[in-house]
């Protein structure tokens, strides 16, 4: 459930009309909810991507597919829950079976048994319009729980899993959602907050902060800079598209800085780990520069100031 | 989960890929999946609408959002389920809020509280297309278990609920799923099988019978046909129309010829409830007409021939 920007006040809108409900312990202002379900908790979110928006006309339908459904494993990753079922509804231009349906299907099939999630059901329609896909995954919690944006402290250290920046040259479509990574995560060490940077890294850590209700530093020099973001042209520096590029599927996350320091000296996976930055008391959210000079951070990103 | 027509053979084209999966007991193939969620076991389902083809530009949003999570009911009620939590995804214009978006949540929700139904998620997103609303809705099952499409037995009589034909007219925005009638009938009789009638009663009930294996015969005089079927211009007789407009979003449902007899002389509800017709060894589907005259119901609805 990634929310583009002009949307956030509407979420909002939603999230306080929303009454408690006997039946949703976690509802809105999550990366997914969590439904209760007799006696069994349900982790639930959706994905919706459309044709100019989160894909071109001319990407391939495989590409589509899959990146429909990974856009939803990594909200499931977000919570260190472990996805079991999609169901996928398609709106689809007519007579576009063969070339657009099918290798879409295959492409989110492949993905499907790559993480041993099931293809419920869905709803499948043609129309004259572009082409929209919105995925539903269900999956269950792992350890100790799902793992929330709220429960950062002061003093946390900040993670992030893997390199952002310059996802649109190609990540976008091919990331792996860090599914095992959070759950591995879960097992090692207690995760206070997490959430998947989808909005960016200045965006999402906004997000696990208003949610946690602290601040945070970060430093510029630890943030994990991909090869895509310091090869894209263009006016915005790498370190600026690190931090708002957006569409990562990267892991943001909150431990002690003794869980981080263990997490440190014994990585549970390959994937990289970086400590970006620490949870502080307060509102305020800071970049430390390799200088030292301090300078806001904004939920839309960071521009150097000259 | 409704089915355009032209989308049969796709649907088969997926149920024939999908592979077992231990979480997913009930699969591609009824009104909704069942999902095993650690103890607990979860029914899902998703429609989509898409401006120009489920509702017009012109329909009040309010009546749209209603009418996406209407459809849904309806799924979750043709399992006899009882719904629980709604996961809602849009892509609408740019800058509706206001005129759009807020009034379609506001349809929606007004109906989700007269079903104790919880908004637990969505995905709002913003673009040039038309508007496209997916509702995902969860539900658990009640009683003895879901009721599915695949257990009707030659001898057993043919009910559906309410009245049918000439939705277009206004019920196809207007109509009250029978989630409640659904549970009161699993709760009264053993339910063979059941489907919502969305496709219209000839299409759906052939969707039963082809699970099943089995024919039926059907009774025209018996079949409830709507005032707005009668009313409704056009070339199609009212019976026509009742068996084949679609979106009546009624039950489908068979029983022995004992429990039959018991629910007509002690209806559970007020809801209407009609006896057309009997399921039949073999695979014929035939219409009885008043004259005693037989001829083949298809799936795609029934033509007087002169």
């Amino acid at each position: 459930m990634a929310e583009p920007r002009s949307e956030f006040a509407f979420i909002e809108w939603i999230r306080a009309r929303a009454a408690p409900h006997h039946a949703v312990p976690i509802g809105i202002g999550d990366d997914a909810a969590l439904v209760r379900i007799g006696s069994g908790d349900c982790l639930v979110t959706a994905d919706m991507l459309m044709e100019g928006i989160d894909f071109l006309a001319e990407t391939p339908p495989r590409d589509v597919g899959r990146k429909a459904l990974a856009a939803s494993l990594s909200d499931i990753a977000a919570m260190a829950g472990r996805p079991l079922a999609a169901v996928v509804s398609l709106a689809a231009p007519q007579d576009s079976r063969r070339r657009l349906i099918e290798p879409l299907y295959e492409g989110l099939e492949k993905l499907a048994r790559a993480f041993d999630v099931a293809i419920a059901g869905g709803d499948t329609n043609a129309w004259d319009g572009p082409l929209v896909i919105n995925v539903t995954l269900l999956g269950e919690p792992t350890g100790g729980g799902p793992v929330r944006r709220h429960g950062a402290c002061a003093g946390d250290w900040l993670f992030v899993t893997g390199e952002l920046g310059g996802s649109l040259a190609g990540k976008h479509l091919s990331f792996v959602p860090r599914v095992r990574e959070a759950i591995e995560l879960h097992r090692a060490v207690s995760l206070h907050a997490m959430i998947d940077i989808s909005d960016g890294l200045a965006a999402d850590l906004h997000h696990l902060l208003d949610e946690s209700g602290v601040g945070a530093v970060v430093h510029s020099a630890a943030i994990p800079i991909s090869d895509a973001a310091r090869a894209m042209p263009g006016q915005k520096s790498p370190l600026e598209r690190a931090l708002s590029d957006g569409e990562d599927f990267e892991l943001l996350f909150t431990v002690s800085p003794e869980e981080g320091r263990r997490l440190l000296a014994a990585p549970p996976f390959e994937t990289p780990l970086s400590h970006i930055g620490e949870i502080v008391e307060g509102r305020d959210c800071e970049l430390i520069e390799a200088c030292g000079r301090r300078t806001p951070l904004e939920a839309r990103g960071w521009a150097h100031s000259v």
